[in-house]
């Protein structure tokens, strides 16, 4: 089913369930019933309270009237007639005093039995739509009613708490219990519960919600990813340079982020004097390039910066790494020649390529190139510019095979751009990865650099991200890989368990043998009896257990188990020292 | 001579300057004239302005003063007659009515010809002391007077400007001498002058003052450091955390941090929430603690991050990268038992002392040892547990041949320390790593581990800094080697020259190797003449230049030039590549 068609499927749901609510509960006040992403709700005003167990009878209510039901026909009507038609709802009628102020024709949507027969089960809404033209194009088993809620009206705290009902809806049956699974999957595997299991991060009340702080478990896949993107971008050119977190407000004046960001700003003072926090590192990039004679033969120059920057979320949409305050970007700016735009871009695109194949995340991903629509009014940057930086993404995207769609009218006002969104473990789609050509911020800074003539030319700047948020991408590794690590990510690598205390020496002499290798070691010499120092480790999900007792000791060779982050989970083998050194140094090195 | 008699002459030396003002410019309302680092200063209200050109005269008369005056008489007087004796001079009324306020006594201090002749010459000045009880203490040979300066009374820009004059003074003629020749060459070794020459950071009107951004060459140096730290770190058992850079003000009022920073603290608001950028990152160290249920097998535990913490200071106090907003500390917090306290001293002692021996500022350094003093009620913490770590910190001293003065007195209320003060290349004295034990916070924060009885046990905290601010201690870095840094340390290590355009290729091959064994290098294969190309090799500091020419390619040795920042300076050899590579990794690698 093409997305538009779940979308309407999804809609003429939220009526449907409207409909059957109503037949039970005649007195009940509807708000509004959108389609959501993974289905459909409607926020009730009940005139007594309702509960799950109220569900079933609804849902099997909607599978009735999906057979009496037919078509969804709309109708524009006028102010007057809304209000008259909406009189005893409060909630329509300040929806239809929103549309009288924008000038807007009220439109209504009927749903019911087919206009030949009885219209009595009819149920109309204010609604500008889309809906399904038939009910025949909603897939009865492919929907089911999930959970209630309690929702402000428009979502603000200082008006009424709603009922909200939500629904689940796909094309198919199949497609409703994968969605149902997944779900289940994401539960076990949610961030916040694996990174306290962890000891990965700490939300502190003192410190504040959105605002992380790393423990050393976590600090350590931190440092990993951080340390892999340097080395990433440094082998192909890039500079490492430092911002502060905090600027005055000129810049993002001149940058005209101060506009953009508005409310999302965490305003600073010291003294008298005001600050922001950075939103966005690219102003302090382009402070940096501003302060160089660069010549044609300088170019181009590409600045790298894990960077830190703050924006303030209302706290109820905070959550764990996924929504913060603090962002961690792996920021980078390019500066380069319209002409060496192509080159550059095609040298990100192999960086996010391996970058994603190491992660495990390169099956089933997609790029979405957006271009200018056919408003070229609404665009920075002349024609020429625009095409030839709109041809290099598409011609990177091709020399490098990238699975990519073309999407008209989706560029930004700046320039054209490549976003890249990658499947996790259990199937979920994360935009991740980011290309973009900008022809504003040279302009606003007047950049430029000395071209062959002697002449001053522009510069185009490129800003990219390979990972994204460190916070959110860190969260998403976790749910990736269920906190399940490969061993160049695991906190702890390898659990050295002597059987009983007479062993715990040689355990120390092979624990320090890998520790000088930077390997990191846990040596369980504990009084805990055996089993329970295995359950630990497997808590703790380190990728591999060495077990020492008399046998590994006379023998010379070590009990390796294999857990299930490594190649072959629950593998068990006799291996000597030299040849586990020679292994885990390989894996950890090649990020295996 | 002993600091406090130096301080005494310098004092005398203000009121000298004052009586031989007075003797040319009898209408001249005097100020205040304190002893300062160097010298001294007297601000005054001239009736008519002065110049350097008078100082000549100024200077001359002191020396006549100097030898007719001979002691400087103390007397407590009331406040009335204070007020009577000052009446003409509103800034010595200002200073008799705070004293009034405070309840205090004045006391002044009148020095001319001794007490027997005539006392039409004599000075008086309304004075806390203390002075030289006779001129003759004063060298006469070891003082000048140094500048002329505006200063408004009291600091404050509100109130009227006054005319300062600075004079230096010193021991003797010799050490005038030696401080004068310090001077001119640290202002040739001027960190911003140095930092602009070699493109190391950036001061950007749109960002603001105090807060240096660090182009690429700037973060080289400041990961070279930073790589270095954490290694010395890591290997004593650290582990790595990382903090945001705002929280809610309740974690500062816990800590009392609040109450300590005032008015330097930065004030931050997202939407209606109120935060504070982070003075310290002691606080969110002792967050991520309390967030495990430690036991006795865990101690000690130890935490590093170089981490930015914001304090305002006054525009007018900011200075390059010595004096900023942003300061980044290489911030180490250890949580361990009293008993574990004298062992993590000495660990850290010899973090510090080879970090430093590396610097090559090792000689010369001192240590003061902050004790408690009598008045034990102005402190924090058991009798018990104060006299274990004075000692623990004395034993470390000992036992790692610490050059160090115990000062009783000196330690702060949370706990005894160790300050370490290094010299610089030419002698400036700069205290930069510090050890401090702190009873306060974990009290605060209610900190605590499972001992082996199965009881809490509150651990003691110890903050230590290796190299201080990372922005200061590059200030220092870049004076102290005038720029020229060791190998390890360099933007660019080695420039590869080729004589003509035919030896592009060969060195581009040479350049290549290089590169892949992570060696910084600039290939100079631009169109320029050769001699342009190594002036600008010197200009930029660059430890090693090749040159490669028709005489190198047939040979397969190359010809290397050792500068200024290398073993050998001057030094010129042939040397095949193998030699190179291996001469290079040792010197960068073990930081030669």
């Amino acid at each position: 089913m093409e997305p538009e068609n779940l979308y309407k499927v999804r809609h003429s749901l939220s009526h449907l369930m409207a409909g059957a609510v109503l037949s039970f509960y005649p007195d009940t006040k509807i708000a509004t019933g959108p389609a959501i992403d993974n289905g459909f709700y409607y926020d009730f005003e009940f005139s007594a309270p309702i509960s799950d167990k109220d569900l079933g009878k609804i849902e099997q209510k909607m599978r009735e009237l999906l057979k009496k039901w037919s078509t969804f026909e709309k109708k524009e009507i006028t102010i007057a007639e809304a209000e008259k038609m909406f009189a005893d709802n409060p909630y329509k009628l300040e929806l239809i005093s929103d549309l009288k102020k924008e000038g807007a024709v009220p439109t209504i949507y009927t749903s019911g039995p087919s206009s030949s027969e009885d219209r009595a089960g009819a149920f109309t809404d204010l609604c500008a739509g889309p809906h399904v033209s038939t009910t025949k194009e909603i897939p009865s088993a492919g929907f089911k009613l999930e959970r209630i809620a309690g929702a402000y009206w428009r979502g603000d705290e200082k008006n009424k708490m709603l009922t909200r009902i939500y629904g689940l809806a796909f094309e198919s049956k199949e497609a409703l219990m994968a969605y149902e699974l997944q779900q289940e999957e994401a539960r076990k595997r949610d961030h916040r519960k694996i990174g306290k299991e962890l000891k990965l991060f700490t939300i502190s009340d003192l410190v504040g919600a959105g605002l992380p702080l790393l423990q050393p478990n976590g600090m350590i896949i931190r440092e990993a990813i951080e340390d892999y993107l340097w080395e990433l971008n440094k082998n192909k050119g890039c500079q490492r340079v430092w911002t502060p977190h905090i600027t005055k407000k000129g810049l993002y004046e001149t940058s005209g982020h101060a506009a953009k960001f508005g409310e999302e700003l965490f305003r600073v003072k010291g003294g008298e004097e005001e600050f922001f926090m950075k939103p966005m590192n690219c102003p302090h990039h382009m402070q940096i390039f501003c302060d160089n004679q660069f010549s044609y033969r300088d170019m181009p120059v590409r600045y790298f910066e894990p960077a830190t920057v703050y924006r303030y979320e209302k706290a109820g949409q905070l959550s764990g790494l996924a929504r913060v305050r603090a962002i961690t970007q792996d920021d980078g700016h390019l500066f380069c020649r319209v002409s060496q735009i192509s080159e550059e871009v095609s040298t990100i695109v192999s960086i996010i390529k391996k970058f994603y194949t190491t992660m495990n995340m390169l099956n089933g991903y997609w790029v979405r190139l957006s271009v200018r629509g056919d408003d070229r009014s609404k665009y920075l940057g002349s024609d020429e510019v625009w095409e030839k930086a709109e041809k290099a993404l598409e011609d990177a995207a091709k020399e490098n095979e990238l699975n990519y769609k073309r999407v008209e009218g989706e560029a930004a006002f700046y320039g054209p751009k490549l976003d890249f969104m990658f499947k996790d473990a259990i199937g979920r789609e994360w935009q991740l990865a980011t290309i973009q050509c900008d022809f504003n911020l040279p302009e606003r800074f007047d950049l430029n650099f000395t071209n062959e003539k002697g002449e001053k030319e522009r510069p185009v700047v490129i800003h990219r991200a390979i990972s994204g948020s460190l916070e959110r991408f860190m969260g998403v590794m976790i749910e990736h890989y269920a906190g399940n690590f490969p061993v160049w990510l695991s906190p702890t690598q390898v659990k050295i368990i002597p059987v009983r205390e007479n062993h715990n020496d040689y355990a120390k002499k092979i624990s320090d043998e890998l520790k000088g290798l930077n390997i990191r070691v846990d040596l369980d010499d504990s009084d805990e009896g055996m089993g329970k120092k295995i359950r630990a480790g497997k808590v703790n999900k380190v990728p591999y257990m060495l077990v020492i007792g008399d046998k590994e000791i006379e023998s010379g060779e070590l009990s390796l188990e294999y857990r299930s982050n490594t190649a072959e989970p629950g593998k068990k083998e006799m291996i000597n020292l030299e040849n586990l050194k020679a292994k885990l140094q390989k894996e950890i090195s090649e990020r295996l």
